[in-house]
């Protein structure tokens, strides 16, 4: 396994964004509040930085206003030449590639937490890029450990060849938060809550590995995109039948060959023609229907993550 | 009581109204499948027409393009002259006036039936002007005893001397379904299947009527708006706190005085500081946030409803 090198300096800067989708509101309003009370995110070794990543989608509580801001941050869209026509969210790109990058360079931030909600019946998401990702592997690990109860979930989103296009990174390491079910422009306690929990346990996973706790080896479930499934369409594009309730709401649950997925307007089921069972994410999410996505089929697959050794404590100034 | 005069004639002109508010998918999608498939709203003595309200909106799934379709049908938005910069909805509101009206003439259209959904978990919710509407509040009761296991809850909406407003005003007859929970946006396929159901149901009730069904008097329970609460919010008009988990999710479940009704960031909570019980209803709706509301308060009433005497057979011509 090709495993990405651990940090070997403290994570000292790092930084929390919600309203990347201007209406998922748990990171909105955390940003929001954070920015007025910031302590909540101090650590003795670091201060997280609050940021309202998408400030004119949350205005007007969209995803986003001209271009989804979540699939902005490619070196086509960051290093082309600038014109008073770009899309806003690739102007905002660019502001937050210059605020928590540049991407992969040295400068970029430490760390980036991305929250966010999702339609979908998902629990509680963690979001990483891959497997690779040793120091994100670790921090889920913690998630994990810590709230059995969640059964934290972790998604590992990136195709192989595909360049990476989240807001996240643009850091040297980062993770997203993905929580719901929570319509979209609507702010529930109990996910709000459960997403504040799970940030400040973020920042006391990187405190700790900042104070010099190693980590040991492990073994990881994780699930990893292998297609999509959009809805049945008419020709004119809109649905002709929506995901069937033997399917809705069972995101991360094994489908079977044979099963129904879709309840046509018709009546009729559509049934799962894959050769081999899958495993639904993001099902029947808002956001997705202009994608043509119904679902996101994901295989599960098991891999050792290795130690994450101690941080060895940097040379005092008289040595 | 007041009663309005049941209608002396079979009901044959009658529209069934889906997307005046963009984003609740429902409707939007069962008056796009009734406008290719018509034959579904066909009874043998009458044949609903089905009516994509705001198609703007639909088009780019928002409750609105311009103004909230169902706040503009007073007589001041259709009877003011028309101008290039009236609102979008304004003129649909005239377009459907004309179509479906005009308001409170005697060529209006005697059945109008509008589907909506909510966000909120108001499950089956049966929308009529007043207690006055004696054919209305026979066809609520009609739908109760024909599905008990929906527990079908009648909202009033109509506030002493308020103008009607809304879409099913312009008809002499009119009721609204709301089905929740439903993100905005999404497709449930058992919201779907039961709004699917309902409908069928209602023209299964006018046409019981037109047939020369007499229905007897009987006693009702309904709901009526005496209050609405704005959530905490800050000086710049952000949440300042958000509906309590002990309240989310309760819909026309009694609060007591003294009950915790919002969670303040800032850890507190905010308790219900009315003197006698309420209903709140439309709790954490995400299309009210903009109007100020986290949820409408209901107070709990019974009345009688009178007969609704069968329709005397038309002379025939012979006679």
């Amino acid at each position: 396994m090709c495993s990405l090198p651990v940090p070997r300096e403290p994570l000292r800067r790092v930084a929390v964004t919600g309203g990347t989708h201007g209406n998922e509101m748990s990171g909105v309003y955390l940003a929001r509040h954070w920015l007025h009370a910031p302590a909540e995110l101090q650590r003795a070794s670091f201060s997280a930085v609050p940021v309202l990543a998408n400030p004119a989608a949350t205005s007007g509580c969209r995803r986003y206003v001209d271009h989804d801001l979540n699939r902005t941050f490619t070196s086509s869209f960051l290093n082309s030449r600038p014109t008073p026509d770009d899309p806003y969210e690739v102007t905002r790109a660019r502001e937050l590639n210059q605020l928590l990058g540049p991407k992969a360079s040295g400068q970029a931030f430490d760390f980036v937490l991305d929250l966010h909600n999702t339609t979908a019946n998902m629990g509680t998401c963690l979001i990483a890029k891959s497997s690779h990702e040793v120091f994100a592997m670790h921090l889920c690990r913690h998630l994990q450990l810590q709230y059995p109860e969640l059964s934290c979930q972790v998604f590992l989103y990136q195709r192989s060849g595909e360049e990476s296009y989240n807001l996240d990174s643009v850091a040297k390491n980062g993770l997203g938060l993905e929580l719901g079910p929570q319509p979209q422009g609507v702010l529930r306690a109990d996910i709000f809550s459960r997403m504040r929990t799970l940030v400040a346990t973020v920042l006391d996973f990187i405190e700790l590995f900042n104070q010099g706790t190693a980590f040991p080896a492990f073994e990881m479930e994780a699930y990893r995109p292998v297609g999509v499934v959009d809805f049945p369409r008419t020709e004119a594009g809109h649905l002709a039948g929506t995901v069937h309730p033997q399917l809705q709401d069972r995101d991360f649950q094994p489908l079977q060959p044979g099963a129904p997925i879709f309840q046509m307007f018709s009546g009729e089921d559509l049934l799962y023609e894959g050769e081999s069972t899958v495993y639904p994410v993001f099902i029947n999410e808002a956001a997705y229907y202009e994608k043509g996505v119904a679902f996101v089929q994901t295989e599960k697959f098991t891999f050792t993550v290795p130690a994450m050794p101690a941080l060895t404590p940097a040379p005092s100034p008289a040595s």
